[in-house]
């Protein structure tokens, strides 16, 4: 028997878990996406060149913008009051990859982790849209936490 | 050189590209993304028994709801009357993996790509949301466009 | 056994129905709600006299407002591109009684309905608001579509 | 002469009381609201059988969401960092009435009423909606506030 | 060379700054707008008479939910727990302008220049909506903070 | 006597004007804002030199997306299915003024004056956000409406 879901009650049904009683602490959370694509459109995105376009910086502000969002987005997450948003963009580890990084910091009840992951996803997902008249078979991958500190839980690390 | 990206003019300015002279036709797209975490958990959230719960309902309306917000998260997407959204989830290839396919249609000016590979990240990320009091190493793959027809440009369909 | 629900599908998921081979007709609904107070409450805020204040504004506007957040309230509900809003507010039947009468008016494939109830509804939970701190004994009955004219599926009065 | 509005000021403009000496304090809302429809749809969405539906997991995530938006939605309500939300949705008195009742809860410098009140309203309506096409003459009543705790003004328990 | 901006980092990429180790102080900002029009369109909006629209009303209602929104506009805002909000829409100087003053105040750990400078602009850019069917040659001018107070950064009063 | 607001109706209540019998027709509008700084601060923000920074680029986006958000921000405006968006961001006649000129096009009902007025006081809001570290006394000035064409009333040219 699987272990049950926390957002949901004893009866199985959604709620937003209350966190009245946490306390209000310094959390961070750092996660990632990566948006494989051919090595000319990450060229074309990334630009090495001294004419760099606007496209890292949309999907910057895109990204920068749905994190405060996440709470109108994931249904069961609370509102929190975001104090730092940090989105890296780079080359990945081959030429045909871009990354995207998240950092989300509150000083609040309850972690940022969906705050961070919605950051990087929908990055991804605005750098898709302005290559994808070049390419749609690109795709989107390794959508995941890279840490969490802070609060009651835990620190996490993703293992190598 | 890299050919240009189509959403950024000849200065690298980012722009909402000109569709008034697109007709208005119906257009189809539908997407994927895909959740993989543990056996157990993807028994927690699609559960076979009867007293199955909330978890794939909510994520559904996520999705549902995050089609319609596409042109508010994706700085460059215009705003597009959707006509019809349909987000199924699914246990995948293997049983550590859930699937969620999302359909959007539209009768207008430009695709539905977008609000198709949106509705499918969010609803994975609401999944995740769920589940990861239980387990925060979930990744999400594979978000991809699977096919996408109607408008100028052709029809796609995703290679085997 | 009851009759379907037509935004279920026949595995009883919720999706938004295709509404892409229906007519762009003029649509046209109109819903009312009633807020219960007392006759000073009333009075409070329809004010006959010369020096009338915000109230009455201030709920029109948060009804219009409303009627075009409807589709990101109402998950199920198709964007739409309403042409016309009216929002009546005057004492009802009863000196405690304000009904507030929402009309909404649209070119498009599917009806607004919702749209009608949602403005409606809104306008007399706004009146609520602004009078909580003197009675918070209130309520809001008779939210109802009144009549609806356009589309296929035929118009619609209520019976007196 | 009636009692004035407390949030029109002494010439009757609308503006955003001033919370900013309240004290931060634990505050709960709870709040319903009826939809009277016939006994036939009240079991097409509540289904006691083996195959249920969405429909009732559909409206209760339309509840939370819409108390998350309560601010945006009624123009003087200060945002509020909401620390919980449940809804219960089930059959009331009789056979033809639902009953949606919303739990808000926060930690804040003013109370959750509109939130509870807005939640239940809006989960309502999504019912309605979800509905309308077997019925139109569907009504929502007793949309009421029924008790309500925490903050400077006291507890309220709504009479029987 | 010119002194590098707050909210891009030291390779110039934008991010929203960190606000974590700041104190939670009351702050207060005011700011302004002005509508320049003709005599007769102040006339018709302000109306001295007895039969007062509700225009001022509208311009002020759009100007409080602007406030609230600031976040959402202003991509490196952090969101902010808005604790009062006052808009005053009055004749200027000349009998051609009409002048509109936000004031807007927080418990927070940054300022409310943005919402207040926001919230003037977009009630000023109502009050041109409501009139441009006379005159689509009126202009906004001296959108200014006029005074600001809290936080470290110290005091801020506009020069006469 | 001043000539009536069409926005209000002939008992001075704001409603949003039926638009059901208007034309579909190719609209434009092209607005703009400037931004009064010092020299240092323009040249901080348009940097001529090699490392071109974000700033452009995050405001330019905010214009894009405040278009698309205008009517949720301008309580009387119809939602508006845009076609094209496109913002540029110059130094002004002197080196102490930055021009923003935003440009929208619709295949509509309405024009998009306010669109485009929308669009540029956002975008100048968004520069003053980032310089505002370094100088409070900005302004904003000449918000204005430079042209419009389609629809029936006409089109407008700004007077030299």
């Amino acid at each position: 028997m699987a272990e049950p879901l926390t957002h949901l009650n004893e009866r199985g049904e959604a709620h937003i878990v209350d966190i009245g009683d946490k306390d209000e602490t310094r959390r961070v959370a750092v996660a990632q996406a990566e948006l494989n694509a051919t090595s000319e459109i990450v060229a074309a995105i990334l630009q090495g060149g001294l004419k760099k376009g606007d496209a890292v910086a949309v999907a910057r502000v895109a990204g920068i913008m749905a994190a405060k969002k996440t709470s109108e987005l994931i249904p069961l997450c609370h509102p929190i009051p975001i104090t730092k948003i940090a989105i890296d963009i780079a080359e990945g580890k081959s030429r045909d990859i871009i990354v995207v990084q998240a950092r989300v910091e509150t000083t609040g009840r309850t972690g940022v982790e969906m705050e961070a992951l919605t950051a990087a996803s929908v990055a991804a997902l605005t750098l898709y849209d302005m290559a994808k008249a070049l390419d749609k078979s690109m795709t989107i991958t390794n959508v995941a936490l890279l840490e969490k500190s802070g609060g009651k839980s835990g620190d996490f690390t993703r293992g190598a």
